[in-house]
């Protein structure tokens, strides 16, 4: 049965598999020190235009912004994220098992609004009893977000402005970074992005590694000892060449956009089939993620025909799906869906 | 350059290349809920000899002793190891991070002695003031330890009644359990190492897997939701099969003994090569650790020509080094080594 | 200039000062073992009704929540509230330091409503994905809110119920319990209170002690080891008979209400004022914090002229202020108040 | 029965007492914004000579030291103090709850050497592992210490000499600072000593108060929202008046001093006492702990007749016990002691 349920089902990118045998037996220091991870640093710090660029590889999400969220904030602070942040959701309450409070402000299609920010901001400042609070000590966002939505350059630009104005740094959830940037609706490059926060990561995992984030300090602003951090919280791979093999592998010859753009290529086909077949939308989302909205009736057909996830239920009895497509999705497992549509 | 620094120099067991490629393209879900991971689960409780046991799989060793300890102490706890104890020197903090105190008794050739715990314990029950002190809620041991020695049938079955007798969870941290098990020195079996204690992880990093941790749970008794600290620990990986597929290699006809076996092999023939050029040992390792002590000239002569690890100076100028050997060591690394020991 | 800023701006009740005195030179032991606590823990379990009750004595209101919480939560585990409950506002994070979000559900008039909370519980563990999400491990509310409001009986048995039905403990912080069980408005007693959680705490800091809360697990379960993760928090008093006097005096001739009774008194005749002299109240609150509504001017001309609190900025441009009378003001202070208001 | 247990076996000096009465009903704002925290907190910048100086009260010994130590310590960091620190020992593991490490050195007579921590802090930073390591970042002393001893003027300039050299800062725990300051050994006033670390703290629950303890950063040189990390810690005292009156009376007059040097008065009567009667002592302390050694019989026989602390058995069979003295120790107690020893 095919599968669009999230864009990690399947393993890694062929050329990634390739490389990992190749290399297999050469012999390599642990940590980060070896060569892969060398030669996959300096390649991100090119395509990211950050000549001066501290990165480091993790393994995972949840993982990763744990740890770069508690290594930027002092104790006293917590991190601004929206209410549908997955930090402030699905992380099991990792962030706060570091100490720190999520706080939270209403997200608007996913998004949070530099309007809301700086409202917050100032506010919290003005509050006579905000010594008794827990101080806004970093911004969080997700590109693309939880709801496939991205932000535009000038949202992006007006975010980082109020972060710069009160001083706290803005960090970029880029789990799925490549089908953000290569959707048609992106308005902005990876460079740009990487000017327009303080932090972020460019996600292996969802876009054609078998696992690997790999952490973004653009102007090598990198917390003392994060090395040590990272290995605190249990983020540090011993064979640190699995994480730098395939980082090296996505970024020579553009292939980490390459397969960001088939994602999204599968996702507007995904798209336009429930649309045809009359389905509505819970979000507009231009990339990989989509939300068809399904009745009752059309959920059960479908259901052991095609894996999907059920996203959330609407008061009016039908249900909000999701479909991810990824890397890996082919114009076969488009063209089955589609036999599988029930007109509404 | 020939490397023997450590065991985790290589990438995986050709093995598990293959069958990362060959079921690369298989649709499965995430989080450790594929049929590899089902499959890798029910060969190790086979190979365990505990058809009831819990098994999850972590990415790495410091990430899965600070997850086991966390989930099995209550706040006011603590966890008992040697000094010498991974946890207790080389994990950057990771189990205070989670609010624990390590405490630590002495080690003896890396070892706890069952004697020395249970004065320990009966001591701090009996002290008045306990209630001030940290509750030790655990004992942890590592198997090999960190020194490449291992306990006996009879120290573990001695320890682990001081445990029961004071109604604490033994937890044996097998990083390198492969290489413990398989060395001529010992006296127990993994089914029978189940037996004696509570919770164990099986060490993958370090024996032929590019990267997992197995962690047992012998009889059944994860702590209630286990999956979820895991997950709050930023341990659990997105795409699971990645550890599944791993383990399920290893465990099938019996790999993971066999490819400890080679390591042993290989450290005893490097021992004997130590020995023969008259070389002393800062203690006697049956298992793929070796700490030969080299003066400062031989240290000298030697390291630009095969690489290893310096673990302490000596008060006498000289120097004990490690060399380790793993799953992939071959025979040509053994002569190559052997042309270049200097005699002394 | 007279305060009714809070209810913490006077030191102690005289009677709690002069058995301070007298005892003074008594040489007893540290830390909640001496004859005082004893007494003191005598007499509130007969006033709670619970004659198997365990009672502590902490410091203060914040350390007393984060201490309970933490210690009844599991790891995994959050502590659900009102968005306007003081852990989640105005602790600076303690709760999240000890590791546990925060888990708000909306405030209305300050309280939570018992079917909010189930239908939260009910999605919580109707949801596929709630394994990657904070487990809802207790609910907390306080009696009376932050807003001075108070539950009914009725309310609080639904809200237990539900706690019930899904196996969670209720917490009720009771920092101003006594103004809100003397409230007019009140159709429980401190005993029946004590039978609809699991634990709650007796204000003391601010109804006439100098510092103190007693915590009252009113079936004799408090969790193992209480004492010393009291400890572990800093909210052991060493010189614990400072706590043990003032409660021991409180429960005396029922102190402790009759005291409570002045506040609410006096606040009710406060209350009257603003009314007479045409303010509104942004909320009807029928204890010791009130809530009236101040134009501009109104909120200038009284500044300099009687200290209170600035609450909160209205859209229309007027304030909310608080207005907090205790167990010491007098009726001079109220009639200096009268004399004072402007009509609107 | 007369007491000897500990120094806080009794309520607070009378001026204290008389004081609060006193100030009883006059309104202040809380928190330690009152007029007489400021009072206290201008004395106390005068008595230790930093007149920048910030000064903050909070409530007791465990909960000053775990907040100064995680205010000043980055995540990856740990606190170096000596074996029998009170803070590795007696605290309920109040340190490692907020994430650090307490790493030990040896004790000499309770103290640290300054070379042992140089050459520790040396080996750190030169091991080539010490990424894996947790970082050394701050020093922890008391003076005196558990033991009674105290540093010299040179030995203390030793440790900070070393703290500087490695840019960690040196943090005294002042307990008992009056009795060590007090002492005929004491060779260094309290300007001195605030001259040679980077924040130490006052004591008073074992100097006269009910509670607190005043810490000082002597170069006004506190963490950033160290009042915040203070609230978060629980260690925000809501009437921050009792803390403020109490070290406004204690730093009256010298009050401080001369009520230390009634408890080392005491204690060099009650050492020559035991010393006459034939008794060794553990250790030879100059201050208000005395530490003799008695056999089993000396020991039943006093038991029922003056309340002291078993404190450790030792190999031959007798017991090191601690008998302690403090401002209100009277020269009737010493006498009635006097009457009751056996000659050994």
């Amino acid at each position: 049965m095919i599968s669009f349920t999230c864009d990690y089902t399947q393993g890694a990118h062929p050329l990634i598999l390739e490389q990992l045998a190749k290399t297999n037996l050469i012999q390599e220091p642990g940590y980060g020190e070896d060569s892969f991870c060398r030669s996959a640093r300096e390649k991100i710090r090119e395509a990211v235009g950050c000549p001066r660029a501290d990165v480091f590889f993790l393994v995972g999400g949840t993982q990763t912004n744990s740890t770069v969220i508690d290594s930027m904030l002092r104790g006293y602070e917590g991190v601004v994220a929206v209410s549908s942040g997955h930090i402030a959701v699905h992380e099991s309450g990792a962030v706060e098992f570091s100490g720190h409070k999520v706080i939270t402000l209403p997200a608007f299609a996913g998004k949070m609004r530099a309007g809301d920010l700086k409202a917050y901001l100032k506010a919290f400042h003005a509050d006579a009893s905000c010594e008794h609070m827990v101080y806004p000590g970093m911004a969080y966002i997700s590109f693309p977000t939880e709801y496939g939505t991205i932000y535009s350059k000038q949202e992006l630009t007006d975010i980082h402005s109020v972060c710069k104005e009160y001083g706290i740094p803005l960090f970029i959830d880029g789990a799925r970074l490549g089908y953000g940037l290569a959707s048609d609706a992106a308005d902005l490059t990876l460079k740009e992005l990487a000017g327009l926060c303080d932090v972020f990561y460019i996600g292996g995992t969802k876009v054609g590694a078998l696992c690997g984030e790999a952490v973004v300090f653009p102007n090598g602003n990198a917390p003392a000892h994060f090395f040590t951090t990272v290995k605190q919280h249990g983020a540090l791979l011993a064979k640190g060449r699995l994480l730098g093999i395939q980082f090296d592998v996505l970024f020579t010859d553009d292939l980490y956009m390459k397969i960001s753009r088939n994602a999204i290529e599968k996702a507007l086909q995904l798209k336009s089939l429930f649309a045809k077949a009359g389905y509505t939308f819970y979000i507009d989302s231009p990339t990989n993620q989509q939300f068809p909205v399904l009745g009752k009736a059309e959920l059960e057909y479908l259901k052991g025909k095609v894996a999907f996830e059920i996203w959330e239920p609407l008061p009016d009895g039908r249900f909000v799906t999701r479909f991810a497509t990824s890397w890996a999705t082919t114009q076969e497992q488009i063209e089955e869906l589609s036999g599988l549509l029930l007109k509404v």
